[in-house]
């Protein structure tokens, strides 16, 4: 695909656009479009556009369209692939200002939402109707980027992935045309199933302006545990066996000792510096959730586990969860002139325990710093490698270690991206997951994005 | 589009990719696969062939393709909207002898199957490992079928529709070319989601050969109730209050009293003849499921119920939902010389009571025969309008009642099907409920089965 870059007439027509405070050449605007929270080279954009409602936002595509000027969505910038880096220059359209909760009818447990609203905010308004939005990605993401990235997160083991959640969409095409997808009815056979095209394409498809959204009741109930183990073989085969029991914890993490020592020391916790699972249940009365909790611990016993802590406050809970939810931004903060690869594969449960036995086996023959953590009823694992900027030989190695363990996930019937999508550091993956129905993938890019102009060099290889 | 009808020398090379056994041009082969189980009007294909592989489906469709042959894929004929009436004739594939269960993963909950497996059967084979797949559409279906049309039913409330299920499909598209899509870990955001836009597409955009499905485990517990009311306003507004107050049953079904009398009489069963709920909840302790028993009872009190009989016994339960399931055919055998329209919209829970006012209304003022029954706590409403065969001022009533059913639920946010699928009979209500994207969903069309081979006449008006 060839594009143009902005040219002065480009620059003014966008500006006519909008009023004047809403579009930026500025250095520093261009600087906080160019980088998500991942380890990937930042680029800038030639411009920043902030619409407030799908009309701008249609004028803004049709123009870009019929001007082959790329177009890049941004949410809060927080994803962790690369995924709204604008690697064509460009325009990028900041959602931030379209950041209005439309309409809640909590009697039908649906939400209208435009596409700038924090998804923690959403929550937070939502608390006083006893419902929520269960998909939990953690970082302060827009409800746009959550869908874009078909989000999820320690809830999902229970509640689902955003594409579970995603009841109508309206979508800006790359034409400019506005459609509008889906049914507000809890079940419909009605078509084609246009909503979970979009659900996960990462802003290549279209840009959602608005989305109605299902919710669910908050539990009447919660217990949590938290509980060691002697190694994270034996912690991966309690998950295992918690899985297969049955059980369904609504979080089941597992973290490796170098996880929860980095934990204590940043929130001032003082979790016992070993592998540790925590594990959330939510249910109806406190009696059911005793006799789930009396089930789990008994399979972490057979399991070899150490402590099994249980009858942890929601304040002791909301703790550990948040510092599980920043480990990313620790790790970060623990390695200042390192850069980090964040794998993210999910395998069949079945296969979760031989993953994590594998991620450490690569971290002791490579010897490279790794952080093991991973929301492990999912199978979803994430090994944080740790390499210094620009050293090749620990980049080398690090990127062989991250092809041995998507390899070794394909192969076992998983996918190289649980939940931070593809973005620029999985493409290279895709070919070998998906095979040719990728070719099917790339025909559906060209259907709805002739031109190629939406989130252009992303998903595909 | 043009097709081609079969000559001599199709017939020939058809014939030459099976068995002679497998391929029929006979007259009872031809009727058996010229109608399902609705009122539209039959149409003989020109041949049936039964594949017993993938690669053989893949030939078939190949040569389909290049000689512009319709071909419409089968299971077992139980659909209720002429979904496989092969309307332009040429070919139709039965998939009844693809009908192995290839491989039980219990211990990661998932099966893979061929699609001629039937629903039931899957489910009883499954029994021993304690694990089910959920979604129940009451009929003898395949699972090629349910796939097809996102099949649901009972336990939809509770546990989702087909599409929640289905983690990994093999299809054969239009050309002959099979592709794999899907995952078998429980989350992924690596690149489209093709698997739902195969799932309830019909059979028009490609044939399922396997399915990789997501079970779960059976409920430890259950409990039901048969609830009687004054009218079946109040019982739908009893509905509204259950799912409002997050008691999430896994059935909630309302009856009105002729279906009730109806039952009775076929069954031998001998309930009240008023309008009725049954509910079924499921859980893990029975003292769990005795506290949301007696909140259902107390809504339903405060909704003026009459009997509120809690303590249905295992075989009573199977009993009532046998003869659920079983009611649409029991309403045809009891009107010979009558065809039946079968109204099967969606709303929101909200718009339920008024949606169930409405269509007793319409009953009231035309003085039609017509049986309400409903998979309530979705929403999901069933009409059926009884009208003489070929009774001119019978059918315009009853396709003006059909109209105004559906208009009115477009109205409030619902969809023209809320499981049957579109079929014949709800081709010009898709314009009304999808406007613009109906033409994106057409464009998926031309670019699966450029030569709209696949299940011609279908979804599209």
């Amino acid at each position: 695909m060839k594009f143009n870059p902005l040219s002065q007439s480009h620059l003014e027509y966008l500006q006519s656009l909008v009023v004047p405070d809403r579009f930026s050449t500025g250095e520093s605007h261009l600087d906080l479009h160019s980088k998500d929270q991942s380890r990937h080279l930042p680029c800038r954009p030639e411009a920043v556009i902030w619409p407030t409602d799908r009309t701008e936002v249609s004028a803004i595509l049709k123009y870009a369209n019929d001007n082959l000027i790329p177009v890049t969505g941004w949410g809060s910038g927080s994803s962790l692939e690369g995924n709204p880096i604008p690697v064509k220059q460009g325009l990028v359209i900041d959602f931030s200002l379209m950041n209005k909760i439309l309409d809640i009818r909590a009697e039908s447990f649906q939400v209208d939402v435009e596409p700038g609203v924090i998804y923690q905010d959403l929550n937070e308004k939502l608390k006083y109707t006893g419902l929520f939005f269960p998909p939990d990605p953690g970082a302060r993401a827009t409800i746009g980027g959550v869908i874009a990235n078909n989000a999820s997160g320690t809830r999902t083991v229970y509640y689902g992935s955003t594409k579970d959640y995603v009841l109508r969409l309206t979508v800006v095409l790359a034409s400019g045309e506005i459609i509008e997808t889906g049914t507000r009815a809890a079940k419909s056979s009605s078509g084609y199933d246009l909503i979970h095209i979009f659900v996960g394409s990462e802003g290549t498809l279209g840009l959602v302006v608005a989305a109605t959204l299902r919710l669910v009741g908050l539990p009447e109930e919660f217990s949590a545990a938290v509980v060691t183990f002697p190694s994270v073989e034996t912690a991966s085969t309690a998950v295992y066996q918690v899985m297969r029991a049955g059980l369904a914890p609504a979080a089941l993490e597992l973290l490796g000792p170098e996880c929860v020592e980095l934990i204590n020391r940043e929130e001032s916790l003082s979790l016992a510096v070993l592998p540790t699972l925590f594990m959330e249940f939510h249910g109806p009365t406190q009696n059911q959730l005793t006799d789930v909790l009396e089930l789990a611990r008994e399979i972490c016993q057979e399991e070899g586990c150490g402590e099994f802590r249980s009858g942890i406050g929601r304040r002791e809970r909301d703790r550990i969860f948040k510092a599980r939810h920043e480990l990313g931004e620790m790790i970060g903060r623990n390695h200042p002139g390192c850069d980090i690869l964040i794998i993210d594969v999910a395998t069949p449960i079945t296969a979760y325990p031989e993953m994590i036995a594998t991620a450490k086996e690569e971290l002791i023959s490579t010897g490279l710093t790794g952080y093991t953590f991973s929301h492990a009823g999912d199978g979803n694992i994430h090994l944080n490698l740790i390499g210094k900027k620009g050293d090749k030989k620990d980049w080398d190695m690090i990127e062989k270690i991250s092809h041995r363990m998507v390899t070794k996930t394909l192969d076992m019937g998983g996918t190289c991206t649980g939940e931070h999508g593809v973005g620029i550091g999985k493409r290279k993956f895709m070919h070998a997951e998906h095979g040719s129905s990728l070719e099917w993938m790339k025909r559906i890019k060209s259907l709805f994005d002739p031109n190629g102009i939406l989130n252009p060099g992303k998903i595909f290889p």
